[in-house]
């Protein structure tokens, strides 16, 4: 018989919802594979939209985080409030309680990552992150494990859909900055406020922490010299064009031969041998560019409730069957 | 101090070499990733060039595969030596030694899973091939692990970089299919005998490794519908470039409603907005069509030494790391 492992949800909006759904939807699937039922025990949650959506029982939501924290059955914990507080506390808290920490959060990871790797290795309670960077991409695990063979000279990536979805509509249909803009907010892909997509912010968080996978180096987010795409004009496109290049919004780190890293978020031309000129709208990729396997390149949804939530649920597989086993 | 682990290979020859150059040239990478230090103990092969290359000591080399076998401290045996047997025999022997095997064989993983799935349950000794399937593209690490709280809908690949190199000849630079084979003869990405991989079953031997993987369903590559590229024209290349696609050599499989899984190998048209569109020369690419992450895309180099090198050396370093944590 499986074995069951229980975990809490920290919050039940769009990507809570899709972790839960890639935990039921496909749980027989995932008891093949792990023979572990992961099944959701508690859900902190207040909104009564979500409380009510219809996607989880209402008996597993609670307004109490001691519930959770207390509770010796609960094994990992899914940090998906967004913001800072209350969910950097809340995360240190269980990381202190022993149980696994999972999260997308990659603003908090990137900002306060020391804090977590040391309350994760003082009590050998897993901390991942495999949503924080390209939604569905599992380009953690890809950086951390499946190429640990590899020393990475370069990584390349379009890790935000947002700004990516904008260039791409600007490119293919003509439209300037402020047209593509307002259909990206309309189509839900842009915030009402997008400053932290259009001035890369959200991309050099995310950099911040591909750096941490590939070389073990710690550059503060803000620290990296970063240029948004407000600026980008139909102009700068059709030139790039004219060089069989596409204008993306890369992030782009290098190993120099000293030792040092060197980094930036920029809009870039991209020429069309590059795979990442063909990366369109809201879809994200990363290409790695490795001393033994040369270029591996990765492509998927960056973004949405069912691929986030699926690499959230990806980690808390991992995290149970390493609890599982110990 | 790092613990040292000690492996061995059976043959040193393309990826022979690729895979000690891997664990050699980036083992202070892989000290830093793992704690552990990985150390080629032992080399079988006999052929005086392999042997005085230079890539290895000559101190390493032995022509009796018992010493291998016998020698307590190898925990893991690369198979490179190609072919049926002694191959078989000798993975067959690792595992009921308890020693975890790794191969890129895919023919003999394809042929004969079952046989090493049995040897490696009685013992315990783990059984990896991740070198088998797309090269240096990790892909079997990814549908295993990283992608475990999905259901695959269908999966869509390029796994032969012969074919793909003879395509994109005859599509871009106006080649005949045979022109277009003596070019990749000549650049050594084509046998002399092309048979296995023009008629697709090279491609065949993967797609049931793929399948394996995703659905753990074991369809034998001989019953894998299959016709090769021998027949394609440059006037089927023109009249599927009409349509917005290229050919390309696909290996697909689908698993429909009732739990069947429909498979073929064949040359298929493929649309722009497919990613396998873009697949030039002579990379791989899968596509795992996912029912939680959507579509993920993987690309990267299919054969050489240091690609195929850098897919062993990563199967060997997760059996050290398995083996020095129990």
């Amino acid at each position: 018989m499986e074995k069951v492992m229980k975990v809490a949800l920290l919050g039940f909006g769009t990507v809570g919802k899709g972790t839960y759904r890639s935990l039921t939807v496909n749980a027989e699937e995932i008891t093949r594979r792990t023979g572990l039922r992961i099944e959701v025990k508690k859900i902190l949650e207040k909104k009564p939209e979500a409380i009510n959506s219809g996607v989880a029982p209402v008996e597993l939501f609670t307004q109490d985080y001691n519930e959770i924290l207390n509770d010796p059955e609960i094994v990992a914990v899914a940090e998906i409030l967004g913001g800072r507080e209350p969910a950097a506390t809340f995360m240190l808290q269980a990381l202190a309680a022993g149980k696994a920490v999972v999260t997308p959060n990659k603003a908090l990871v990137a900002a306060r990552y020391e804090d977590f790797r040391e309350a994760s290795e003082k009590t050998g309670a897993p901390f991942r992150y495999e949503a924080a960077v390209g939604g569905a991409i599992p380009v953690i695990e890809v950086i951390r494990h499946s190429l640990w063979a590899n020393h990475f000279n370069k990584i390349q990536g379009i890790v935000n859909g947002t700004t990516n979805y904008i260039l791409t509509k600007m490119d293919e249909e003509n439209m300037s900055y402020e047209e593509a803009l307002r259909q990206a907010q309309a189509k839900g892909f842009a915030e009402q406020d997008p400053t932290a997509d259009v001035e890369g912010i959200d991309t050099a968080n995310k950099l911040c922490i591909l750096m941490l996978e590939a070389w073990g180096v710690y550059i503060p987010p803000t620290e990296i010299p970063r240029v948004g795409i407000s600026g980008v004009t139909k102009a700068d496109l059709e030139a790039a064009a004219k060089d069989h290049c596409r204008i993306k919004l890369i992030a782009e780190a290098e190993m120099l031969p000293d030792g040092s890293v060197k980094c930036s978020v920029k809009p870039t031309p991209v020429p069309q041998e590059n795979p990442l000129y063909g990366v369109r709208n809201e879809f994200n990729a990363i290409l790695l560019r490795c001393n033994m396997a040369d270029d591996i390149f990765l492509q998927g949804r960056g973004a949405g409730q069912d691929p986030t939530g699926s690499a959230m649920a990806s980690d808390l597989i991992a995290v149970c069957v390493e609890k599982a086993c110990c």
